[in-house]
């Protein structure tokens, strides 16, 4: 294929091993890789505001296209100039394709080649998700990075469904690539592209098969992307079988492109993913599980509703920076959740962000620098343990 | 009386007619008056952080003694040094006595001379609230400025209801001030003290007549305490009868000591107390109404659920310098409500407490300069003036 001109690009900076440390950039800025990308479902990080995401070090927002077509819609958003313009975001933002939420949120959804048809969780409205709608709705949206529309299946599932839904995604992923073309180069009637540069990247599917994973992959490749993701993976396979699949599925995507995960995972996940050369991530882990109380520290993690938390002192991550361990103690974090104030979720989601933003800039260091065997020993060693072993427990 | 011995302190700045400047000193810092308080019930502002809060221009919090005495205890927050500590907030705190919450949220309560007895709106639990009782739990939490325990009189009440309430009021205040005294000179046991120069200010009630506000100043005064609070408005009457009774009750406070309006009210009941010589406001209407999507601006009250913000492109208030009128338009505000999304409440009750700090800003370098007449006028045109007549009708 010839290569797309627009201003997206991916500079491959160091490698250590099969962890790679690069620039991904983009019409509204760069992102250092690996990256993780906070999620940003409505328009908004659920409990911090935009300059708090940016002081725990965010550099990428990830923006859910099946709620925003929904409410507030892609034509309202487009009016307003786009994603970046309406929610006062200046940075890179991803949108998914809006498939993995019509799987697990929309009601009495059926799937054929056309697409996806469904009932919104809002109001009963019908809707099809196609391939070349969720092109133009993220057309509109004006994200950098838009995604493919993909077949999501349900894991566990046999070699024989996982093939079949590899092929429609593929299939797939050629239609969304020749409509991304059209809107590009000529338009669509009734779609304004609010951000010339956006990239698209394809999404490997294949579910827990090496082969069929090897096949996405090279189909996928062939088809030509900005950027590759792997999707299918953490819906509920054991951690060794996705590191496994990641493991199996990297080496057939190019080097000189940047790789996402799309939708891991726990802080392990992401230094073993790395580990096999995986560039991007998101997950909504952190911030929801800060919501129900649950805190990421650099010794594993803490439930701050535990009654132990009840006179303790200290900040949550004694080796953290961030603007809740600063000011806060575990006691009076503890105290917020219990009386069911919102800033529990505030302070509890600026930390784990933090948590999470600043492994990925020290996964960096380590492969800049060629410790990253080192650093992937030691904090495995220490951020799997929690804190008290007893703890979930009580 | 003779002076108490605290670092708190008053001094008067300038006067303009009755409207006063001046600088509160407290053992955690000054406040310059006419000050407003933001509500940190269970020592948060719901929806903001203590950084958010000190951006927007507050200078002293509020704390709430019958939500922090019931969780978590008064006693836990003394082991925690008190309650700056505990939450983290290093400037000046007020607290109340919990006589107003033991009125308005507590079950089943029954008031003698004793006290206020009531059951816990968390547990059921049975509890005694006595003017020594609010001193103490005060005392362990170290608030900068302490209240009197005083009997909240419902509205309307008859003249000789209204003078037995505001005759117990003042032998309550008596007590209270016994107590703060022990506390200071030699203690009590089981009370830790954690804040040695807290102040404590009486409360003038009396009701809506005239006669029976004289009566309680006059008397309240007589006890001597740091400052004066007037207690038992903004409870249902109308806003002319609530201005009248300010207006005749201020001329019987010392000059020379902070005069406190509780829990009043709209920016023009701000204004207008101002006028008749009060300096210290509190009130839930920014916080709580920004929960409800209701916005203060320098041109009226809009709301932003209203389907006419959905395209709106401009800020909620153009005049406005706070972090939510330079980044957010009223579409996206409105969106982030309709999403139920806990930004639009820290959104909103960002910018309303900045409207709020703001306009006592401007109240006070209006009376500095001697303009506070032309400063009341145009602000009361402008303010009390709905962006659109019609859209309470909406």
């Amino acid at each position: 294929m010839t290569a797309v001109p627009t201003p997206f690009n991916f500079t491959l900076a160091t490698t250590d091993g099969l962890a790679r440390t690069g620039v991904v950039t983009t019409p509204h800025g760069q992102i250092e890789t690996p990256a993780f990308m906070a999620v940003g479902t409505q328009g908004a990080v659920k409990g911090i505001t935009f300059r708090d995401l940016e002081e725990a070090g965010s550099q990428i927002l990830l923006g859910n296209t099946y709620h925003l077509y929904l409410r507030p819609g892609d034509d309202l958003i487009a009016r307003r100039g786009g994603l970046h313009r309406f929610i006062g975001w200046n940075k890179p933002i991803l949108t998914d394709s809006g498939g993995y939420q019509v799987f697990s949120l929309a009601e009495r959804r059926t799937i054929d080649e056309t697409g996806a048809r469904f009932k919104s969780h809002l109001d009963g409205s019908s809707h099809l998700l196609t391939p070349e709608k969720a092109a133009d709705i993220q057309a509109q949206l004006g994200s950098d990075i838009a995604m493919v529309l993909d077949e999501c299946l349900a894991y566990p599932a046999t070699h024989e469904s996982a093939r079949e839904s590899m092929a429609r995604t593929l299939r797939w992923a050629a239609r969304a690539r020749a409509r991304q073309r059209q809107l590009r180069d000529g338009g669509a009637d009734g779609v304004v592209v609010t951000n010339a540069g956006q990239a698209q990247f394809g999404i490997v599917q294949g579910g827990v098969f090496p082969d069929l994973r090897r096949e996405s992959a090279e189909a996928t490749v062939a088809i030509g992307f900005e950027g590759y993701a792997i999707g299918g993976l953490s819906v509920g396979e054991p951690p060794a079988v996705m590191y496994d699949i990641v493991g199996q599925t990297t080496p057939y995507l190019p080097a000189e492109q940047p790789r996402y995960l799309m939708g891991a995972g726990t802080p392990e996940d992401l230094v073993e993913s790395v580990a096999r050369g995986i560039d991007m991530f998101d997950c909504v882990m952190p911030t929801r599980n800060a919501r129900n109380g649950q805190l990421f520290t650099s010794e594993g993690r803490i439930n701050i509703k535990n009654a132990r938390y009840a006179e303790d002192d200290r900040p949550p991550d004694p080796e953290c920076r961030c603007y809740t361990c600063r000011t806060c103690s575990r006691a009076y974090l503890r105290h917020l959740y219990m009386a069911g104030e919102i800033n529990a979720s505030t302070l509890n989601t600026l930390h784990n962000l933090s948590f999470y933003l600043d492994t990925m800039s020290r996964i960096r260091n380590a492969i800049a620098f060629g410790r990253f065997a080192d650093f992937r020993r030691t904090f495995l060693q220490r951020v799997s343990r929690p804190v008290v072993a007893s703890e979930s427990a009580e």
